[in-house]
């Protein structure tokens, strides 16, 4: 496999877990999956801005994702239930990341929306090579790369949508 | 392989990481590398805390470190030369991901020694991994169950340093 060709399948394998981390900013809002409690430091366990909707409508998102990529390049992932699998356990994984992040960072004691730079870009993506691993994996070279360029794409994603008046903030 | 070999071998395999990583505690100060430069936002570029001693004692601690690794395990390695420039690669990288999270922390705009949540854990394994990979890598699982533990063990072992005294804060 050439190199581009493995950069191409990275991105293409882990893209259900990007569309399952971008969605809750669109299918947010709701109930927050912490009920309000709080920690036994006196802070929110999760806050308000993880909500069961932007849970469950991610891990729909990017289950979609994976089977429209099922019928795009079947070979690749060689069934339609392999393809399903793999595009569940890379959403639920990227949302679990990002659950665990938001816990982090209310222990932290960081303002919801606050950015932690690195567990934002990394967090998600790690959770969901890992949740994702006993289905099928990418080669230690295509992680390496991911892990590496992740936070860039991310920090230009948010910057454009900050330049395009979309975000506030550019984080 | 079986996983509990896996693991041991993936520790082994990052170690010089890890230490180059933590030496500067011990060897640093001195000039810092930026000189006092400072960026266009008017910040320091890296700030007092990396210094040309840090880096060189980091980068040498950590090969030395492969060097003695060689000696007690060769088969790992193959040759003293694979080792060494292993042992290198792994400590330079996670030198140079310590740097680059330093400048990433000086344009955010956060104090030196504050930590930045996820790049602090992961910057300089990522960044090891990165440059190392030419040389000799892990497998796909290896890696993840590194990414997956290495904040927790850094987390553990601060906590440890802080509630012995040897540290300030439990961060």
């Amino acid at each position: 496999m050439g190199w581009l060709s493995s950069i191409f399948w990275a991105f293409w394998y882990i893209l259900p877990a990007y569309f399952a981390n971008a969605s809750p900013v669109l299918v947010g809002g709701g109930r927050p999956i912490d009920g309000g409690r709080v920690w036994r430091d006196g802070r929110r366990l999760l806050g308000d801005g993880k909500t069961w909707r932007g849970f469950i409508g991610g891990v729909l998102i990017g289950t979609l994702v994976g089977i429209v990529q099922y019928f795009i390049t079947p070979d690749f992932y060689g069934s339609l239930e392999t393809a399903v699998k793999l595009a569940f356990l890379l959403s639920f994984g990227a949302l679990i990341g990002d659950l665990v992040g938001s816990f982090i960072k209310r222990r932290a004691n960081l303002p919801r929306g606050y950015p932690a730079i690195g567990l934002d870009q990394l967090g998600f993506l790690i959770s969901a090579l890992a949740f994702a691993y006993p289905v099928k994996t990418l080669s230690s070279g295509q992680i390496i790369f991911l892990l590496v360029v992740s936070p860039f794409i991310h920090w230009g994603a948010n910057y454009f949508a900050y330049r395009m008046g979309w975000k506030s903030v550019p984080w």
